[in-house]
């Protein structure tokens, strides 16, 4: 494995980031045709939690955080840190006194895939963290990974300088250089949505609205009166 | 698999509906002899979430959640959809539009062995949704599937028409023509757990007020003062 | 298996106890050599339950929750119940009622591993439960186990009397004897934690502040400042 | 829960069954419209186990075999002994003690939602089982379920009198009176592939023989001869 | 956490281990009052793999086997090497090297709550493994854990010098004092079951062998000619 | 997502394919600095298999193997085809038909992370497949992914034109321009094990063959005689 720390990472342009700061996870990962998403097992440590901002990353390995406090150094005001793993790991890798650190320097929130700790104060000082577990186990800092290299954090890749889009429904990535077009087709897909709503809200069908009848015939579905005995 | 969608429902009597609505899962599932809860892994998207309706259900593919738009139409004032699906998916099959459209057509909640998304939206509209997983990931609408079929949710049989009761402990289901009979049964069962509750709260144990000291020791109980070395 | 119910059990130092109910879980973990967790699936039915306690046990068996209350005769005021299973399993063993009972007899929480239902009524009582599951599922009182025996509880070896200290983060077991030994640790941790917290708020890095410079380089780590093509 | 057992099941059509025997579970799973089938958790407990034959069933509780020595005397020769648990457990519910008498009284196998032990002696026997898990885990024998009463197992809804079939790749129900029309179509479904498999063998493509590339084209897929940068 | 390395072990009777290792994993555990097994997820990494011996204990952390070789160290002919983890992992601690090298002290095989590598190599030399995992994820050697102290492996609390049996069902543990006795009652449960074995095979119902009929009439279960309609 | 197919892959140098095919997963994954495995729920379908090829790369959607046939015709003979899913399915996508076809074009296994049908015709065809479950349940062919895209498989990003090589330790994948430096490493560590393994099969110790009891000392273990009560 390369050992190394990456100090200069490009992000993304912060205008984009602005941007998709408005639109949830799930309008984001439609708006760049449905790519995008860490696996489902990610999950906010608290109801409500929601960060936007560029990432940089770190791959630790299981049962140690040292890179946690590598990649401190490397935070700028509006990143998100996000930590793979190189083998399955629940362990209690970050907790209040690294998110202390963390805000001091700037970051939105973390994204890990291993097990977080300090819930409750994370909880007070309003710090989100999207994590695989809730777990209190102590980690060593004993072997070195790599901080700012591409990673696989929940089965997505992520780059140093992506943008990271997290909420209750999730975590998804945005491509450095998509930022502006994948904001932009959040907004026209929001726009739409809002149209629909309206009539959804009225009683109007689904089945109408997209003009899905003729497609259903057409792919076998039978409308009975009588329920199959 | 059968293609078709059943217009015409049975639902279970309204009256005993709004008797069940009254207990909890946990009575309900006692009240009926201990059957009809779905697996455990169906979880309320909020804590507090609470439904109590008819039964309407839909046949689903995995990634596919074209059915969910054609049962919409079948949703009377009183039932809860329930969404079963032809092999283990966690995509987010349902999000806020979809809501929008069954509340307005009458819907109570949502019972889906799928993910489930936009999970702030749904929670500050009440809409009350039981789901295997919570997830951002898009579904398609090219799979025809079934409605108003009976399907297995959860490991449960659910019948159209059935009563579905949930609520923070799961979801259960009663057989429509069983609904008034089990109302009445948990109303007793309420009411004999009422007065054990006061005798328990005032220190008394349930081994005597059950009256198990004599079945434990003819099962071979033994009582020691000594901790064994 | 043994069949018997112990009586009497010598519990940790009530002064111990209550130092060490000053600190989280994560604290105590630390303070005691990274030892003591149960499993990081046992989980707290609701958000900011906390309880520390002495332990006292139960050994159940798979959708049977009869010695639950056995071991409610035992509970003296200040315990934490303890409940081990013979083998995995989900069933909803404990709810509202047997909450009631011990709650009158003393009893501070219940740590099972297996499910517990009534989460709204135990919720409202404020009475916490760590679990693995949640699950209305019912339970008979037909096989005899064991109270008040060392157990094995999600993966933790835990004797009566030890003290079981539970929040947000999980659940740890301090053995009896170290009781006091332990809230000293973790009174000291917590003392440097709260000087690392004002330096690392101010901005400092972990990186210097542990003196981690030197080691992460003897480890091989290498600053680079392009990423890698 | 009914705590029945039945006495009378009307039975699948031998012939019937006999072709069914015939066909892989994949081959009838296709050929009654992908229907049918188990979780695929279900595995056998030995590399090749093979299974055809007219379901019997029971309900067992965790933890708890008796209904498995209560469905022996229900065996005919030629049925498969098909088990549902009513919540989720995995002990040893089945050895080779059962499995010596079920073979005496003509079972073709066992489908267990549950564990299985005695793994080397049933293999030695070349008694095939089908089980969510091999545990050595013993059982008790207290509390009554059914017998040949509908079950759900591993997620499917089984009659008793239905076709079970099971092989390597899990196992697959078919509906008693399904199983003439069931058996024809998985006759034409295996000449069709026959003739399939042979030009696949001389290298032709599925693209040219299922005549997917204009289908293709008109869902979107685009060939490039260059990588994207 | 202690991290000592202890050298004397006092190990159960060899001739007791001798007759132990005459039964399998469900005879013996069925023998000791249903106890003593470790959770069925730990599986031998090839059919028909088998062990008894005496176990000497390690105690790992995530990602790091460096106890797997002090504890080589420990190993006398006729010991079973049991490796507990300090919090959940995969990652291959085991492969053809260490088990040349346990073998050449006389080890009669490994159980580890961790994965395991070169299953193809271990398979060929006949060494036998039960793990949790198999995987090719190498480890480090930076942190101390412990040596012959008690652990507890997959769920059971295993003290250096008991007897540790494991076979194609699973894993179970004999407390080193008991193991003459448990020898006893599982030769005496071996007769038991031959002469019943012979009966069963005669196609005798263990309904009538073990007097089930009228216990099962008491409770509550009702013969029924006709199906539930 | 892009749904492209691209044609043109630039496939790792034949030559140190054909060096790393000598080396187990496990080695190969050591000799690249412990990088390249695919998560260890990825299983062969029968104990033995192997296969060492150039990858190349399918993204299929959940229930829906159409790009399995459209990366048939990208087959070049020494290929292993790789499949990753947008998100997580087990469909049993794969089976005999297309293992014929596969096969024919010169492909030498494949990776799939989802599921495998037709195990028992796969195993006696010697067609090797790695899945991550064995599921009959058919697919669809409906929508378009991609084919010849990095992707992420099992939690590991694979190029198109990558080595890919597999046993019964699992899958590691090999960047192609490291391949010929990957193989040398791997015959240098080989070569490094040889004289290991026939030091420790005449009893040395890897304590002292690694140097490893003053780092063990300077670490904290501690040696004791007497077993601490």
């Amino acid at each position: 494995m390369s050992t190394i720390a990456v100090r200069n990472v490009r992000r993304a342009d912060p205008a984009a980031v602005g941007r998709l700061a408005r639109y949830g996870v799930a309008t984001i990962h439609e708006a760049q045709g449905r790519t995008g998403l860490l696996q489902p097992y990610m999950r906010p440590i608290y109801a409500g939690a929601a960060a936007c901002g560029t990432a940089i990353t770190a791959l630790a390995h299981p049962g140690d955080n040292w890179m946690l406090h590598v990649v401190a150094e490397m935070i700028r005001p509006g990143d998100v840190v996000v930590v793979a793993l190189s083998a399955e790991n629940a362990d209690g890798m970050f907790g209040e006194l690294l998110a202390t650190s963390y805000r001091a320097r700037g970051a939105k929130g973390l994204v890990i895939d291993a097990g977080c700790r300090d819930v409750r104060s994370l909880t007070e000082m309003g710090f989100p963290v999207w994590s695989r577990a809730v777990s209190a186990k102590g980690t060593v800092k004993s072997t070195v990974g790599a901080v700012n290299v591409p990673v696989v954090c929940a089965g997505m890749l992520v780059n140093p300088g992506d943008v990271v889009v997290a909420d209750d429904d999730g975590v998804v990535v945005v491509p450095r250089a998509a930022a502006a077009e994948v904001a932009a087709a959040a907004a026209a897909r929001e726009a739409k949505e809002d149209a629909m709503r309206k009539r959804l809200a009225g009683g109007e069908l689904g089945l109408d609205l997209y003009g899905m009848r003729e497609k259903l015939a057409a792919a076998g579905l039978r409308y009975v009166d009588e329920p199959p005995q």
